[in-house]
């Protein structure tokens, strides 16, 4: 999906919302373990009543790996899915890998060719050759730039002698491996007016930002420093959606959570050029 | 598996080798592609014949999970057939996972109760919340702190203010999280005298050692500079190793390369105070 289809949808929605499909199985309804594959049982149902209110799915491969191969073919049936009956979603498979060159290329190849998700979550810290393996497939890097958790102060935050911060020299350098065409960053919701620094460095580049919702983050605080003319977000929730109502209700109110976050969102397109 | 049985493990076999079972279904002998899991088998020949010159397998998850499920599958027998078989082998998934605190959980519980591994590389990056998680297991962290790959030198050598470079700050920064009896670090064979570097702040703890073989590095240098009193080092060769010879003769021709490199650890042992 390129980035002028992604601002089209978002546009046509009137909705940057991306739901993360962390679907932990000791959490879905109990009535859904008699399924025979329980997780897809409840993503299918999640997706089927959201989709209207979002523009983009995240599933969290930790959650489908922790189950071994039937989490694998979960995930699998999952994308398929989503790419059979809503081909106007934005799939990132939120894997967070990164590994030397020809290794990369392995996990590029498995996520864009086997598993055909639109774009990938990479993690920096091994540098340029860990990275551009994913870039040679018609889809999207998604670079971890300045996370949403505590260890996110960690290191991301230590600045070198010229008073450049990791996070910013990441954003830097990546910078010369690929356009906003290619490359999207993650940037928590929990940053606050970090954005406006973020934005000083990839004004025009997608930010994927999780952290609103269960971990804290605003949306409006997001929006107001975060937003670019052609919106630049996309502001991902997961367990504050998928697992609002634990009951056989659980779909419908995924609906009504996912509804109330785009109905905000509409508010913040005051800050955008999208018309 | 304990520091001390690890230890007691190299002075038995007079090595500290580790063979990585990074098994690409496009490199193996032709003739394997016959048998209903045909990595499973060519992984399973490899073990056999190579066992005995070795302390630990580390089979990279890129490889496996670039086939989907089969690759998965093959994956979980392949641990199972070391546990199994050779349960004195230190068995490492090296998958350089990292995320925020409860997702990093589940990858946690993935290797460690389902697939039942030793060990899993981490990437450092998210910082302390996204580490900790995989030390609440019965198991070892091995966290990246400078790679074999010419990216390494992107992000990993970077100063702060005060000089200290980031494959540093993660030294001394995870020291607090853990000993090193749940610790080990990941510093690529290529890295030379900078082992001398990495010693000053871990004197202790071992190191895993990827790079000697397909990447260039020297084991003789590794164990000049990286070498403490009990060994602490696991040193890794894959491709040199298990794709030496692409006909049937692959698995008694990658016992010859194995056999090798244990000869030349043995010559090593003089920088040790193992007996």
């Amino acid at each position: 999906m390129t980035k002028q289809e992604i601002i089209e949808n978002i546009k046509r929605k009137r909705s940057f919302l991306c739901i993360g499909l962390d679907t932990d199985i000791q959490k879905i309804p109990p009535h859904l373990l008699k399924e025979e594959d329980p997780v897809f049982a409840f993503n299918k149902a999640i997706i089927d009543s959201t989709s209207k209110y979002c523009v983009a799915y995240k599933p969290n491969l930790a959650f489908y790996e922790s189950m071994g191969v039937a989490g694998m073919i979960a995930f699998e049936k999952t994308v398929a899915y989503i790419r059979t009956h809503f081909p106007d979603q934005f799939i990132i498979a939120d894997a967070k890998r990164g590994d030397i060159g020809n290794t990369s290329e392995l996990y590029a190849r498995s996520f864009f060719e086997h598993a055909k998700v639109d774009a990938v979550t990479v993690a920096p810290y091994m540098g340029e050759d860990s990275v551009k393996p994913f870039l040679t497939y018609n889809g999207w890097v998604i670079l971890l730039a300045l996370t949403s958790n505590k260890g996110s102060q960690d290191f991301q935050l230590t600045e070198d002698a010229a008073g450049v911060r990791l996070f910013e020299k990441v954003l830097i350098k990546s910078k010369e491996w690929a356009s906003d065409e290619k490359m999207m960053y993650v940037v928590g919701a929990t940053q606050g007016k970090m954005f406006l620094e973020i934005r000083k460095y990839v004004p025009n580049h997608f930010l994927l930002v999780p952290g609103v919702g269960a971990q804290g983050g605003s949306l409006e605080i997001v929006c107001r420093y975060g937003m670019n003319d052609q919106c630049g977000l996309l502001v991902n929730s997961s367990r504050a959606i998928i697992f609002a109502d634990p009951s056989d209700t659980f779909a419908g109110t995924a609906a009504c959570e996912a509804r109330k976050i785009q109905t905000e969102m509409e508010c913040y397109f005051q800050y955008t050029n999208l018309k």
